[in-house]
Formats: structure tokens, C-alpha cells, sequence
């Protein structure tokens, strides 16, 4: 059911809405002002970043570099484009301004960043781009917009997979309402990234080679309404063997058979759902799931479903499970696990109580802690809603900022500290403990700064707080930043979604799980140099105007 | 600016991602099953609506249509859909059925629907789509997809725009922050057809014709670093004179001026701040506003612009004005406005006083609800991540429910009476009052019932509770759903961007105001006639199993 796609060459990818038109206009009038002004051979260095990890947590999933260095690869206005542009700026506009912007490309692009898929943190810059100061200046908004939902959902799916628990399987079931069809589908593809373990979504799965799931919805149920309406049906044994057994017949005897143990009443079974799943399982005998929650579990689905899988067990096929979509989801569980096993149990069917039960209806990640604590029965969860849409936090701030200018660092001021950013071309470390665990994220200037190394103390500072320091002597240290564009091409070989989803999983590992719990998680500790600590300052008190009372 | 772009002629829009395989897993499996039980030529009927509007209000413009027919138009699997989907099902699935996916068009599709831009209630069907089971059911997904994210973030911007105020222009600035780039572009479409006035997305502009707007980032701001840095720099006067002034000069004169009249520090005002005015006014001498909160708005920001408008005022061009992305907007704004009405006063310049203030700080609905408690000054605000995704609610919950099949009513029943679904074949009506207002919608079958007739008392009744029923004597009758789609092709002219978003305004007048406040707006009554009430408690009963106690 998979197939292995590359993470990067999906050319098929028919999503031509990642253009360089897909920016905000300020940008290019901004390009246009550099142009004019002779500053379109400055070289600028922009770091991309965010300010605080999403949903109250204390980290975050990296994604959506791939996609940047898809669009950066094929950067190019087109001449419908120029056309249009001609008829937005002002009259005014050199035209040789747009035969400028007519040749450009990302050739002149420098993009270090943190590899997909990274655990990340606050203020470390995720991306690193440098270049001409209108080139870079133009890449902003499709950048931001590439990573930034595509990081909020990774991590979101990744919260949802630690609240599940590692055994759990979770799908995403999200498409319909997501924001926008590509919404959609970029949810699919980095909810798998973030740790899930499949999609309903089929678009999802054929460009991305993510494992597709799915049984049937309500309305094929309800499309049946009676019994007698079955014409044709029979299902051939499993072991291809010529034995006529008249498959609805079958059914009806198990019928009375269960309900006979159930202790339910056999009539008030809806015999049009039954026409459903005999149905149903005439079509995947092999794969036999039904959704049991049409008319009522347990008067009504559950005894069907017992019925159809009994009926497949004697032709001997081995059905999947259930899945329920309404009501208390712990509760229903329990009591469908305890039919599983007292079914199996009286009619010698030892699978039956390992059946599959999913659960799909409107889950987040608080419903799977509070499940948790009702030592729920469900084995895997179909989440559409709030994971794609985000629901407890719809974006993530990932914000693009100017950091030097032909070599003098700059610096974006604000009443607000966390929103003052740290000037200079910067570089990153994560430093580990001795138990193979993420302790401090280190920035420091590029150059003229010795890197730290294992096993030798470093003062590590809060870039605001002046108190706050620590030496930290590393078992190992982690370069972070790596060259993934330069002169027009990718340098380094990209991997697949299924390595990135890989390393994604591996990457959290590596978080101490005190920063990772739900309630009051620890803040993951990002430190400066003691170096870049006094830089900072210096600048900082140099641009701030000063006050006059009187 | 503005060009004039057919809604639903734009063959450039280049998402491909709106495909059949955009869709859930189970819509195909549920296919292949309708298919093996010969329901494949059976005729169903589904109803897509949703159960409440969003951001607890009272109301929700539909929108979506346009890229739902066209999507009906393409709609047929490819050859490498047909080849992905055999590798996903299972080995036994009879070959034939690919055949007959392969061959699948939406020409056997009715498509009914409410005008795109109509002000819609819970419970009223948005759209009917009628056709063969499979073919129906397999654009369930889709059509959620298109209708549920166009609709949400339409009625959130019209929600904006009530909340701003006629007079006030709201810029949708959200792209860097939407759920993914389509999420972005989709939200650019459907926030201009809830009434903003324009986006920042040029490739909205580009596509819709949609009015593009943006002046500049602090980024342009901080990469100046000082007043020397321009150099060459230079305005023509706007009569076209060949007299010949310094600009720079020019502003060094009218900063001593303002800071004078203003009593601040002129050495206190960024010099760099200055010139990069100055530069970005060079390029856009007919268009200038500026960002003033890079480094401090009273002591520099504001002085600076004050400086290079006047200046540019002695060449003849007239300002726009400027743009604030932080701090206490309401404050800001007053104490802006009065130093506009102010320096042009002293300095003789009548139009500074009417200069535009646009504010773009994380604004939501409820920022401009308190902003207008502080009688603020802003003309025009930018509004990005709250609008685009949604924060209050960021999902609409359309359904998409079979109702008949062959002719046969269906019904999903559930323990929550707001999912029980209203089975059959309907129509809908909007009665309004003798003031031209809309006063209640009325749902009955399309077949054996008289319609409703203006200044003809007909019973309109809730449709789950005994009790609550009334006459209405309308003035004026809507017949709400029209054939858009039959036959394989669109039947009915389609609106361009500009006309929908004309009608979404007049729609959203013709309500009355008490359904449209913000705080506990009044429901909209959504009625049923007396024989669809009858009928549908009939059926409920027939299908909800009896409990047994004992």
C-alpha cells in the first residue's frame, strides 16, 4: 500500500500556486525602492524564526524546507507576471525595474538551515538566507508561508501521537475540513512527517507515498433499506475451494446464534445495516471494518458486525474491527472489547478479541489524555478537524528578519523584548548531556567565535536576561546549520518523506520528556554566547533612542 | 489597478490539486461496494449543509460554488489515478470496476444550489446533488473540501467588515500565516468576496482581479543605516519643472521645522530611519506611506514622515500616510491624527489632516469592537493571521448526508437531536417581511406540495420541537435553489468575483441587524412545512429501534 516517493523529486506535484507572485506586494515595491536606491547588490542576511512554540508546549517540528528549496529552484517571474506587475505599480515605475526583475533567479541564494524534521526551538533561525537584499527581500512571505503551517501541524500531529501513546495507530482523517484543498493536502503529508501513521486522504497518498486508510461512511449504511434488497451476493471461501455456502444464509444463522449470547432482541437488529455490511464485506473480504454506530451500537451494530465477521471467520477470512464515530468513546470501547472476548471466547475464535476497534469522532489531544485516563480500548484514532486546522493554535509566527547588511549587523527594536532580534550572522550548536539527551541550543556569531566542542565548558547566557548563565560541558555537540542551497542548486541530498518522518520521530526522542508532557512542560533552554551576549547589548543601547523628561 | 477577471473562466488558475483522488479513501471503497451490489445505477440524493454558523454568530455566507462546478467540470480519474488506486485495494477487486471508474464523468450529476454570496442558515441545504449512488458519493469529499474553508473565511470577513464599519477599509494581509499556500490564496478570494477591500497576495491580484495593496517592512527600515548612505537620490517635481531642489536638503530643513513644532529632540529622530523615507519615497513620490514604529513612532517615526511629506508636498505630491504595526492603536491613532491636524495647520497644508492611518498589529473581530469603544482614528487596517485562519472557530462543519435513494427517503438517525437529518427530496424558501427583510426559511419537498405564495399565510414549523410553529404571511418569496450543473455542463450564467462579492453585501443587508450583533445575536428561525414535520417524525420512529427494559 506504500510506495516510496522521493521527498524532493515529486515533480508531479501539481501545485503551481508556489510562484514568486505568491508574496505580499510590499515586497515587491520594496524591491523596487532597493533597486532604485543602488542597493540591489547589498548582500543581506535574513534569519527565519519563531517566537514561541505552539499549543502551549515547549517545542517544535521543523518543515516545509523541502517545499522552500523546490521554490527556490524554479524562482522565476514569468512574462504574464512582469504584464501584471506593470499594472499594479505606479506609472511612475522605471521599466528597466522590470527587466531587472525579469531575469532574476535565486542563483545569488545562500540558504543555510536546521535539517527537516529537527526538533526546534524560540529564536533559533530555522532558515538562514543570504543574498542580494532584494532577492532575499522577495522570498519572505512564500518562505514564512511554506513553513510555518507546515511546522504548526507537523508538531501538532506529533503532539497528538505523544498523547496517544507510541502503539497507537493515528490517521489523519482531516481533508474536508481543512482550509482550503491544499490545505488538505499539505496537512496529510506533514501530520505523517509529525508521527502519523496514515491518511484518508488518496491524493495524499499517491504523491507522497503515504500509507492510505479508509472503510465507509454513514451514508452507505443508510443507503440500504432492507434485507431482501441483497440480490446476488456471495462471498467465495478464502481457500479457493468450489464449496457453494449461501453467504446470507450464513449470516442469518450466526444472527440468531449472537444475539442468542448477547441477550438482545434479534428483531430490533436493523436488518438494512446488516444488508450493509454483508455487502460490504462481499466487496472486501478480506479487509472486512464496519461502522457500527448507523442506528445503535449495541442493540444494532455491534451484533451485526459480530454476525458478518462469524460468517467471513467460517469461509475463512479474518475480518479487521469497528469504528465508531458518536457518544463516549471509552465507555462504547470497553464494553465492544468485552463482546470481542466473550464472543471469541464461546465460539472458539481466539482472533475476535484482538479485532481492531477505531475511533473517529471530533478528537484533540486533550480527548486522548482524558481517554488515557479511562483506560480506553480503542487501538487506533481517525483525527480530522482539530489536528489539521489546528484548532488550539491555527498558525504558528514564524517571522523573517533582517540581521546584516553588507556585513554591519542590524538590529529590529521593540518595546516588547521577545520581539527584538539578535543582529549578526549567526551560527547554531545543540549541546547533548551525557545521556545521549538535548540539553541547550547555543547561537553565536559565524565567525571570530571558536565552536564549541564535546567536553569542554561553555558559558552559555540568556540573550535578555543578564543573570541568567550557565557553563555547560557537552558530551556532544550538534552543528545545526548546514548548507542546503548555493549558486543555484541543492548541495546536499535530500531525504525522502519517509527518512524525514524517520529522523522527525528520532529527533523528539532525543527531548528529555519533562519538555515534552502536556501540563507545564520545562522551557527548553536557547542560549547566546557570552560574546553575542555583549554584541547584542552594545547595539541595542546604540539604536534605542533616549528618552528626554522634564 | 483592478482588472476585471471572470470567476469561473480563470483556466490559469494553476491548482491542480482539485482532482477527483482529492478525496477520502472510503468514498472509493464505498464505490467499488455500490458497485458489486449493482447500486451503481441507483439514484441518490444528498444534501450538503452545516449545523451552526461559526464565531457564534447567526449567520453564514455560502460560498465555494464557482470552484465546486468547476470541479465538476474536470472531474474524471487519469490514468496514473487508475494505476495508483489498483496498487491500494485489495488484490480482489474485480478489474471491471477500475473500467468503470475510469470512464466516470459527472454528466449524470443535478447540481442545485443557493446563489454563491447568499446569507445561509443551519440546516438549509447548500447544495443537492442528485445522481447515480457512487458517482454522488464520490463527490462528497471534494465539495466539502471547496465549500466548508470559502465559507468559513467569507462569513469571518464579513464579520470584520460589521465590525469595522462601512466607511473603514480592511486589506487582508494574511498570506505569511495561512494554513499552507493555497490555504493563503483561497483566503485572499473569499475575504474579498465577504466585503475586504483589497490583499496584500498579488497572485490573488493577478488570478481575481483583486485590488493588491502594501507599502514596506521594518526590514527596509533597519537595512538603512544611516543618512549618508543616499546617495543619488532624487524627486522631480510633479508639474514636470526642471527647477531644481535638493530633496535631501529639502528634508534636512523641514525636520528642524517639525521637531521644533512638534517639541522633540531632532537629534533624537533615526537618521537612518530617515533616509531609508526618503529612498522609498523617491520610488514612490505619488504613492508615499510609511511604516513609523521601526524604532520609536513619537520621537522618530513621525517626525520622519512628517518631514518627507511636507517635503514632498513643496514638489507637489500629496502623501498617502502611514502605517502602524505595534503597540496601543487607539492611542496612537488619536495622538497621530491631532499632530496631522496640527502641522497642517501651522504648516499650511490642509490635506495632512486627512491623511490615512492604516494599523496592522494581530487585529481580530474583538480588537475592533474595543478600538471602536475608544473612538479610535484609523482609516484602514491590515488584517492577517486571526481573518485567514480563523482563530475564533477555524473549522465550518458542512455535512454531506444522503436523503433519498430511488426514490425512497433515508434518514441517519443519532442520540443528538441536531444530527438527526431531514430525509427526502427538499427544497427551501425565504419569506420576507413587508420591510424587505428575510424573515424565516422554509424546507419542503420538492414533489406534492403547494409552494409557498406571497400574502398567503402558510405554517412554518421548527423541525424537531412540538411546539414551536408559526404563520408567516410573506411580502416577498425566494425560491432559493437553482439547477447550476445538469447534463455535464453549468446551466446557469456565473457572476464574476466582483458581482458575488457585490451580492454577499446586498445579502447580508437584507438581514435584519439583531442576527448580525456581535454579542448574542438573535437566531434566525429555519422552518419546515407542516407535511415535512409530519413525515419526518413518521420515519424517525419507523427507523430508531425500541429499548427493551427489564
Amino acid at each position: 500500500m506504500e510506495t516510496s516517493t522521493e521527498f524532493l523529486s515529486s515533480s508531479e506535484v501539481p501545485n503551481g500556486v508556489v510562484q514568486p507572485l505568491l508574496t505580499d506586494l510590499y515586497q515587491i515595491t520594496m524591491a523596487y525602492a532597493y533597486w532604485k536606491c543602488e542597493k540591489r547588490t547589498s548582500n543581506a542576511v535574513f534569519d527565519l524564526y519563531f517566537r514561541r512554540s505552539p499549543f502551549g508546549g515547549e517545542f517544535t517540528i521543523f518543515a516545509g524546507l523541502g517545499d522552500c528549496l523546490k521554490f527556490l529552484k524554479k524562482f522565476k517571474f514569468s512574462d504574464s507576471d512582469i504584464t501584471y506587475l506593470k499594472s499594479v505599480l505606479p506609472a511612475t515605475t522605471e521599466p528597466e525595474f522590470f527587466d531587472y526583475l525579469h531575469n532574476l533567479d535565486a542563483s545569488k541564494i545562500t540558504l543555510y538551515a536546521i535539517p527537516e524534521g529537527t526538533v526546534v526551538f524560540p529564536r533559533i533561525p530555522l532558515l538562514r538566507v543570504e543574498g542580494p537584499l532584494p532577492v532575499a527581500q522577495l522570498l519572505e512571505t512564500t518562505l514564512l508561508t511554506l513553513i510555518n503551517y507546515a511546522s504548526l501541524v507537523a508538531t501538532n500531529a506529533a503532539r497528538f501521537k505523544l498523547a496517544a501513546g507510541e502503539k497507537k495507530s493515528l490517521l489523519e482523517f482531516g481533508l474536508r475540513r481543512a482550509q482550503g484543498p491544499d490545505g488538505g493536502l499539505t496537512a496529510s503529508k506533514y501530520c505523517y512527517m509529525g508521527g502519523f501513521d496514515g491518511s484518508s486522504n488518496v491524493l495524499a497518498g499517491k504523491l507522497y507515498g503515504i500509507p492510505v486508510r479508509g472503510t465507509h461512511a454513514h451514508a452507505f449504511v443508510s443507503s440500504f433499506t432492507s434485507f431482501e434488497e441483497l440480490s446476488g451476493i456471495d462471498i467465495k471461501p478464502a481457500n479457493g475451494s468450489t464449496e457453494k455456502k449461501n453467504f446470507k444464509e450464513l449470516c442469518k444463522q450466526w444472527l440468531s446464534k449472537v444475539s442468542k449470547h448477547l441477550e438482545i432482541v434479534e428483531e430490533q437488529t436493523k436488518s438494512s445495516e446488516l444488508a450493509a455490511f454483508i455487502s460490504y464485506a462481499s466487496a472486501f473480504p478480506t479487509g472486512f471494518l464496519a461502522l457500527v454506530d448507523t442506528y445503535d451500537v449495541f442493540k444494532s451494530g455491534i451484533p451485526n458486525f459480530c454476525t458478518v465477521a462469524l460468517a467471513l471467520n467460517d469461509l475463512g477470512y479474518r475480518s479487521i474491527g469497528i469504528r465508531l464515530d458518536s457518544g463516549d468513546l471509552a465507555y462504547q470501547s470497553k464494553r465492544i472489547r468485552s463482546i470481542f472476548q466473550s464472543i471469541g471466547k464461546t465460539f472458539n475464535v481466539p482472533w475476535f478479541e484482538q479485532l481492531t476497534i477505531v475511533a473517529s469522532n471530533d478528537i484533540n489531544e486533550d480527548t486522548l489524555h482524558s481517554l488515557n485516563e479511562q483506560v480506553h480500548q480503542i487501538d487506533s484514532f481517525g483525527i480530522g478537524t482539530h489536528l489539521v486546522t489546528c484548532q488550539k493554535q491555527p498558525a504558528l509566527g514564524c517571522v523573517y528578519k533582517l540581521v546584516e547588511v553588507d556585513g554591519k549587523p542590524r538590529i529590529k527594536l521593540s518595546h516588547e523584548v521577545e520581539k527584538v532580534t539578535i543582529p549578526g550572522r549567526k551560527q547554531v550548536f545543540r549541546l547533548y548531556s551525557h545521556d545521549g539527551k538535548a540539553l541547550i541550543d547555543l547561537l553565536q556569531h559565524v565567525t571570530a567565535e571558536a565552536e564549541p566542542e564535546p567536553n569542554k565548558r561553555v558559558l552559555c547566557r540568556h540573550p535578555f536576561s543578564e543573570s541568567k548563565r550557565a557553563y555547560v560541558n557537552p558530551s556532544r555537540v550538534e552543528k545545526l546549520h548546514v548548507i542546503f542551497w548555493k549558486d543555484g542548486k541543492i548541495v546536499r541530498p535530500l531525504r525522502s518523506l519517509q527518512e524525514v518522518r524517520a529522523d522527525t520521530i528520532a529527533s523528539i526522542k532525543s527531548l528529555r520528556d519533562d519538555h515534552k508532557r502536556a501540563l507545564n512542560p520545562t522551557p527548553y533552554k536557547v542560549s547566546v554566547t557570552d560574546d553575542l551576549y555583549r554584541f547584542l547589548h552594545k547595539l541595542w543601547l546604540e539604536s534605542a533612542p533616549i528618552g528626554e523628561l522634564s
